[in-house]
């Protein structure tokens, strides 16, 4: 089934201890889509762009097969910027610039043939305009959101407004315990779940995830990557290969809500290897189902 | 197959966000010995307490049938007391005092009948005297070691010398780093591997734990605690599981060592849920095994 993204495009500049990048392509949105493009069919894409997008970015978003009728183009205006340095162990970053440009404006506008999406996933945006995108979908089956520390302290109120609309939120450990104003992330995972969505994601990074669910706790390792080349990204791309892979299976049950959650960090774990998106430029399926496979032999065991 | 520990026998004073305790029974060599007494016997001890070790004490380590003929009374002494005091967030604690007392001057002295001892498991304590134990047993079929920043920066050449005669090194991922001088944990792993011990356990306190051998990586879960009473010794009693569990099977293949590090972990949840020792007063080994099975739900994925 078809996934409707909505978020950011950025061009981003990097620097890690291996090296940096200017203008590369980045954004929420772009993440997230092109890690669903790998389980299914269509991506809807909706963000804004300035008029100095470069050409390989949208060749890029296309080589993914992902639908641009929803990616507004201003012309006069100038792509969203965020530059960042990473520290030497890569779990820090420095926001050195957020230059919002057009972004700042971002009021998405839903193609009428994205209406009818059943899968939408709400990249890191105002939680005002999330909830106006939602007010433009009719009965999605199920939505996917992120949010971060600026909402949750800035906009606090129209962020739970907006979480009583949401089935599942992914956010990380930091982000967990600033919104439930709770330490332990079992608790305020339930916390979280009683401020609307019924399933919560808790991304740790370097350790992994968490999925809680009424009846579940599920704890997904994260792949034992040596070479981290560049984080950026990695927290979208695990909800792109979540929501790609339960629109690829249209399959709610607990037991794939597991997978889902193995087959994002599958995608963050690729994500991570290389600058930019470059990560997920061309990987084959089966790529990612032995990703899939790895990370059952590292969390396997038998015996009672 | 019988289990040698080597450590500190200590009274604790203790203050976290849900209570505090004055005086009670902690120390390395307890948690390993009272965690490994759940799987294997006999189980040695050796340690030294003052003339103010209570009867109660004696009373907890005998009632698990641990071997206290290597327990050293010194009469006019002291026995080693530490206090401290947990953060809210149970991840941080401030040491308020150390008080070393008879353990200054320990010198472990191992009784005749300990030193065909097969497993032995070494306290964080003074490299040097980690390595006098070794000394004194007779060809041992596995050696387990714990250390900290302590010893890491204080007598890192010392460290080194004992590392080369140890099988298992257990350490938490701030002591990795510290000890490897690299932040990535499968690296730092790696490098402490070629420093001797041929597996590498890594604890990640609410992050779960590592396991590193030549050729596996194994990632353990946490057990998701809603209420994390008091988490003083959780690392010893992890060890102290892990070597238990060893101990009883006698088996090294991979799959037994993440059995291991499981039954260790299981340890580490029970030994947190009370104050002090209480955790793992009176367990039966259903209730030991069902945490174990809990764990396995925890981390369980199917599909491919």
């Amino acid at each position: 089934m078809g996934v409707l993204v909505v978020g950011s495009v950025a061009l981003d500049s990097i620097e890690t201890p291996f090296g940096s990048a200017k203008n590369a392509l980045g954004g929420s949105a772009t993440y997230i889509a092109a890690a669903a493009s790998y389980f299914t069919a269509p991506i809807r894409l909706v963000g804004v762009v300035g008029g100095d997008f470069p050409k390989s970015g949208m060749e890029f978003l296309e080589s993914r097969g992902i639908d641009l009728d929803g990616l507004e183009v201003v012309k006069e205006g100038k792509t969203f910027h965020w530059a960042g340095k990473y520290h030497y162990d890569l779990n820090n970053r420095d926001t050195l610039a957020t230059h919002l440009n057009v972004f700042e404006k971002f009021n998405p506008k839903i193609p009428e043939k994205y209406k009818k999406s059943r899968y939408v996933c709400l990249g890191n945006i105002d939680p005002v305009l999330q909830r106006r995108v939602l007010e433009q979908i009719d009965k999605p089956r199920l939505v996917i959101c992120d949010t971060m520390n600026f909402w949750i302290e800035g906009k606090n109120a129209e962020l739970k407004k907006t979480l009583e609309l949401i089935d599942v939120i992914v956010l990380n450990d930091s982000e967990a315990r600033l919104l439930s104003r709770e330490p332990n992330l079992i608790k305020a995972a339930r916390v979280i779940r009683a401020m609307g969505p019924n399933i919560v994601i808790i991304k740790k990074g370097e350790h992994g995830a968490m999925l809680i669910t009424e009846q579940t706790i599920f704890t997904a390792p994260a792949y034992p990557m040596e070479n981290i080349f560049d984080p950026t990204g990695a927290g979208d791309t695990f909800a792109g290969g979540f929501v790609g892979w339960l629109g690829k299976t249209d399959d709610f049950s607990e037991e794939n809500l597991k997978r889902a959650v193995i087959y994002g960090s599958a995608m963050a774990s690729f994500c991570v290897e290389k600058f930019s998106v470059e990560g997920l430029a061309d990987l084959t399926y089966l790529q990612v189902q032995d990703r899939f496979r790895a990370f059952r032999e590292l969390s396997r065991f038998d015996g009672d």
